[in-house]
């Protein structure tokens, strides 16, 4: 089901100290081979995480034998204390999960951290934590869960998937948080393992597209995180060569119902939006429409308040840095015409939006250009839990 | 005070029964001259209401002689019938306020609505509208007040201003919503006269550089309506011709005053905050940072519970789309240092955000540009009040 679902896999999830509360709060996933191909996707925030200047170096190399994740703390605008604690976390991992037959560097390990920015982490628990994970260590789906739920902050539960693909090889991953490009409050941190045999050039073209259509699609409030990672590792433990298509796919498959989790379970969400723009000029320029759409605050609180409010969607259209021509605008709600050619159209009172589910749908008219945005709506418990908790 | 603070210029506001409350909703402000110099500012949205196509259409000359605004609709998505409301509004305000010695055309006559976008405003009503408001035109403080009053949507108080220059002109104004770039749920209207004697290209220019210090840098969240406008009519009464720079000022002044009601009373506001960008590359990059901190949900949320996030500060300046170095980067929340060169500095206790008022301060160490962008928090008032409203 999870990281541990891939041959070649094991995970580990610990309580170390980090939260003041006891929970879970450090993670481990090791690759015990025979290969070590990995890649990377980071936040584009240029006030980046020390895990993420680190990890961006180590993966350099295209090879990694673990990933050690905290939360608890973000390890973000900590300056040289920070950027040491996440190369000493490294260095203890390599310490204590290597051999004299299988020497490992600090090189091989990557990190990850999330919460709250700007505070050092307990260097001496972390480091604890590392020792206490690798005694923890195993194969099985409970491991793997252990591993997904050490990574939780404000997530109310694990968010894990798996894929088989029929020639005989294994995508399994967790995630935490709520977005990517655009993530929450909560940073977004993914781990992705498969046992098939992949060259690093074939697994980084793989998680790049994958993500492009599933974590930086899923847009929950336009923030975006100095830690924000996802990595994927390939043991080769199959023995089966993957197709890049096929790969790709699972890949997509598995980071896309990561994505859905996270919608589902995004920080005071009442309602799970879906909006989608076809007829754009563009790809790009339907995601920039379908983006703008879900970012509005005025249109996530009025679908809070289950109200059809389709004008507020032409507005939200309109001042979109994309190509729009307003006498060509259709817009409809769960499946109910509200707006064609720019003008009302049909029946507000026949959009029923008292569901959690909302389907919002912009046709420009322009061009082939399709693309959907996940997001969530504006709601009391989104202030509620952004203004009591510090994160 | 406000609009008929400057000679040479009448002021109405009526109750027409557009709005279902029956509270007033149609304003009307008339130029006397005897001269009528005009320019306006338009949103950059580009689904554009039918007022503003018709406005930007005949301020195309230069000149006005009225203008009529009403609340309670927008006219906005309404098709060629919303186009023919603003038509037949123009032409009733110049058949009833036109004489044998001075015929006034349509094209003398600029119209703004404000309201639910999507529904078609009850035409003959707003005629009828304007013919009372004609018979209830003067020139006193009063009426002034009263045009100011009748184009509320969820402001709490009317918005005015004005300013004498000791050249013996003055500069009178009013305004309602929240914004201008990015106006709240409420579109903003501005509507500025003044007596002095001043040529078209003048005031034109006058205005830009007014609105681009006042109402661009207000953003409350980051939504742009399809109906903001500002409209400014010179009347030279006064017979004194305003120097070019005293006339911006006074302009500015006046623009910076409204600019600040609107904060003030934003919908949902508990706190006025003020988001302060030195140290940027260009003037622009910091209006471009100051606008990204102040959209940002998680630092607008935390602002509300009044927790000195910086964290959530520098992560938004890292994703703004500005140049940032993160190693220079200093946050100031009420004047307590809370981050020096990318790094915790100083004690978050010591930060007291208990009051209305929040100074947000960002040095970015590269160069000479500085911006200030006005903001509210995000707070539950604003979501009840933007799930609850149709508009």
């Amino acid at each position: 089901m999870s990281v541990t679902c891939a041959q070649g896999f094991r995970a580990a999830g610990v309580a170390a100290g980090i939260k003041n509360s006891g929970n879970p709060d450090l993670a481990l996933v090791v690759n015990d081979g025979p290969r070590f191909d990995a890649a990377g996707v980071f936040t584009r925030n240029k006030v980046k995480a020390a895990p993420v200047l680190w990890s961006e170096q180590v993966l350099a190399t295209g090879s990694l034998h673990a990933v050690v994740l905290n939360s608890g703390g973000a390890n973000a605008c900590t300056g040289p204390e920070g950027f040491q604690t996440s190369h000493a976390t490294a260095e203890k991992a390599a310490e204590v999960l290597g051999s004299d037959t299988d020497p490992w560097g600090a090189v091989d390990v990557a990190i990850c951290s999330t919460g709250l920015i700007g505070a050092q982490l307990p260097r001496e628990r972390v480091l604890a934590g590392v020792e206490l994970a690798a005694g923890a260590l195993a194969s099985d789906e409970g491991a793997g869960l252990a591993a997904a739920t050490a990574v939780m902050t404000t997530d109310t539960v694990a968010k894990q998937s798996s894929r088989t693909d029929p020639a005989g090889w294994s995508v399994g991953g967790f995630t935490k948080g709520a977005g990517m490009i655009a993530p929450s409050m909560a940073t977004m941190l993914s781990v992705i393992t498969t046992d098939a045999v992949v060259d690093v050039p074939v697994l980084q073209e793989a998680l790049r597209a994958a993500v492009r259509v599933s974590y930086d699609r899923l847009d929950i409030d336009g923030v975006m995180s100095t830690n924000d990672t996802v990595i994927v590792m390939a043991s080769g433990a199959s023995g089966v060569e993957a197709d890049p298509i096929d790969l790709t796919n699972a890949l997509t498959a598995v980071c896309k119902d990561l994505a859905a989790q996270m919608q589902a379970d995004a920080e005071g969400v009442t309602k799970r939006i879906t909006v989608r723009v076809s007829g754009a000029v563009t790809e790009d320029e339907a995601v920039v429409v379908a983006r703008t759409v879900a970012r509005d605050s005025l249109v996530k609180t009025a679908l809070f308040g289950s109200d059809p409010n389709w004008g507020r969607i032409a507005a939200a259209v309109g001042y979109s840095a994309a190509d729009v021509n307003p006498d060509l605008l259709d817009v409809a709600v769960n499946g109910v015409l509200l707006c064609k050619g720019g003008v009302a159209a049909g029946d507000r009172g026949a959009a029923d939006l008292s569901g959690k589910e909302i389907l919002v749908q912009v046709e420009l008219g322009l061009g082939d250009g399709v693309a959907e945005i996940l997001t969530t709506d504006l709601s009391h418990a989104y202030v509620e839990e952004n203004s009591a908790y510090s994160s």
